[in-house]
């Protein structure tokens, strides 16, 4: 069972995965690319040598874990947190700790082991993006987890340890640091001019134009004005909503389109960059007792929004030390890049 | 010039370096190790390759900018910061920002192009960490500077782009967000306690001692409770003192003592692996005010101390997303393994 540890300094949770517990020679070989895998866990064929699956996609109703599935979603095999148990919060001198509670998902967006997210059939994304949204939404009515978090690392640099692409879901019994803080910023801004932050930036940001990079009905894709990485950019929605699983289905049609042609674009300009993009949505706590407002005018104070990073640059001693990020380029080139980028 | 700019959302302060701009191309090189040098711009004969030194240790009064020294300091060729010129903060639309004012430093410890800080001549570590006091003194009487952080990349993983090893000095005009946090829970702490939050954990782990590395009668190591990388660990001075650069010369040497100890441990237990170590010490506003009490008992409310982050593991989405980490190595094991490394 792994542990939720707080550090009082920092204020940062973190998790101490005892289950994937290694020794100091584990470390000592080189960060190596995928190895040549005998077989993928994530290919069709391969289905029971992942955990039972949780749920799939199959179009022509085949039984669950064997072939037959467009996209699959199953427990990671090694979890980050288990789902079993009592969450038995408790404080330790001056510590606080709580058991390694959670959800740690997997979903396998196609059987095609080599298939790109920007050159999937785009009926097909927005079909796993519905898949996702059904996850969240039932992870969120167990009361134990605050937060769930949906991402994806792509490439090896940006952490991926299989090649297969493939989404996670983590579900936390805590709201993550960064989460706070940006909710913080949302609920002071709105406190003080009852309009929401994101709205605002977005007017902002959509009438400079030059850290835009594509705007549509639905969508607007911009490089953040404080971008912390090169190329880093943002999905937000043009109209307030405050969670990504609630979203009807024609703008999971839009969400799908705009994705594609972002990460074309980057793969276009970066020649397929190691990248991680991560969903921030309203904490299930909060969703739960905002939820019967969804349909009325009410602006709610958070903004769903994705973050994409794409992984170019090292993290050095400045960074980790200071929280502080150095940028070589700025949001103004990479968003001009990324405009004019041939698809 | 570069800019400093603040993300209204997640309250962190970015550099964006024009200065170091790079097209997209830059981004395709595959991350490789040091290339070949011809030439180290940092070993002896080479001092015509560095900007004009700020000082240096010269044993036999040999004159600047050419050999004979043990231990040079120089601006950063490629600055992060520059230090001509004034701060011009200002608000762009919902936005802030201000001009890359501040310092960029270089330190080479020794002459020596593949000299390891474990194996040093502790009496030479000393006069480097020295000449690194002498730094912070000085650039700490900028009014312009709240921050300055000394900081060590060891190793291409760690960020380090030349070989010939190295400190750095960065001077912020603001006090970078890591650093905030810290300072705001230690006020805290101390505003409802009347203690130091890092004296009272020093007490705490002093007792319990399974995360205790080593200890002296000036310094602790220790593997942080909530640590979040796999061996991760932190040197405090015992006494409480709120700056390293007010340390009197025996702590100095009792410190190198004790980080020659720390790294040679860490490069035992995992044969030199690459690092990143970063000093957190009071902000220069908070020294000027405090100093005239720097002699007597009074317990100041923050604590100095040093974190050193071997990078054994890559961050991916969850933790770039969430700022939570997932560490797979528990600080207990980390601190064994190093307690019981052979030397």
């Amino acid at each position: 069972m792994s542990e939720l540890r707080h550090d009082p300094l920092s204020k940062r949770w973190v998790i101490i995965a005892t289950e994937r517990s290694r020794r100091p020679e584990d470390f000592l070989l080189p960060p190596s690319p995928y190895p040549e895998p005998k077989f993928c866990p994530f290919c069709p064929g391969s289905e029971d040598k992942t955990p039972p699956e949780i749920t799939a996609i199959r179009p022509h109703g085949s039984p669950p874990n064997g072939p037959g599935w467009e996209s699959r979603v199953f427990p990671n095999k090694y979890p980050a947190l288990t789902i079993e148990g009592e969450i038995d919060r408790r404080g330790v001198g001056m510590y606080d700790r709580m058991r390694g509670i959670g959800a740690h998902e997997v979903i396998v967006e196609s059987p095609k082991h080599d298939e790109h997210l920007a050159d999937m059939d785009p009926a097909h994304l927005e079909r796993v993006l519905a898949l996702c949204q059904d996850r969240l939404r039932d992870l969120a009515r167990d009361a134990r987890f605050k937060y769930s978090l949906l991402f994806k690392n792509h490439g090896v640099a940006a952490g991926a340890a299989l090649a297969h692409p493939h989404l996670q879901i983590i579900s936390t019994p805590v709201t993550p640091r960064e989460i706070s803080v940006e909710l913080e910023s949302a609920r002071q801004h709105y406190h003080v001019k009852e309009r929401c932050i994101y709205c605002d930036l977005l007017r902002d940001e959509i009438e400079a134009r030059e850290r835009v990079v594509m705007l549509d009905e639905h969508f607007v894709v911009l490089a953040p004005y404080a971008s912390r990485f090169p190329f880093e950019t943002m999905v937000i929605p043009r109209r307030h909503r405050h969670s990504f699983a609630e979203e009807p289905r024609p703008v999971l049609a839009a969400l799908a389109r705009c994705l594609q042609d972002l990460l074309g674009r980057l793969k276009s300009v970066l020649r397929d960059p190691p990248y991680n993009f991560v969903f921030h949505t309203s904490p299930n706590t909060d969703t739960v007792v905002r939820r019967r407002n969804y349909w009325d005018t009410l602006p709610f104070d958070f903004h769903w929004h994705i973050e994409i990073l794409p992984r170019l640059t090292r993290v050095a001693g400045f960074e980790w030390g200071t929280g502080f990020y150095i940028n070589p380029t700025s949001p103004e080139e990479a968003a001009a890049f990324l405009r004019e980028a041939i698809l």
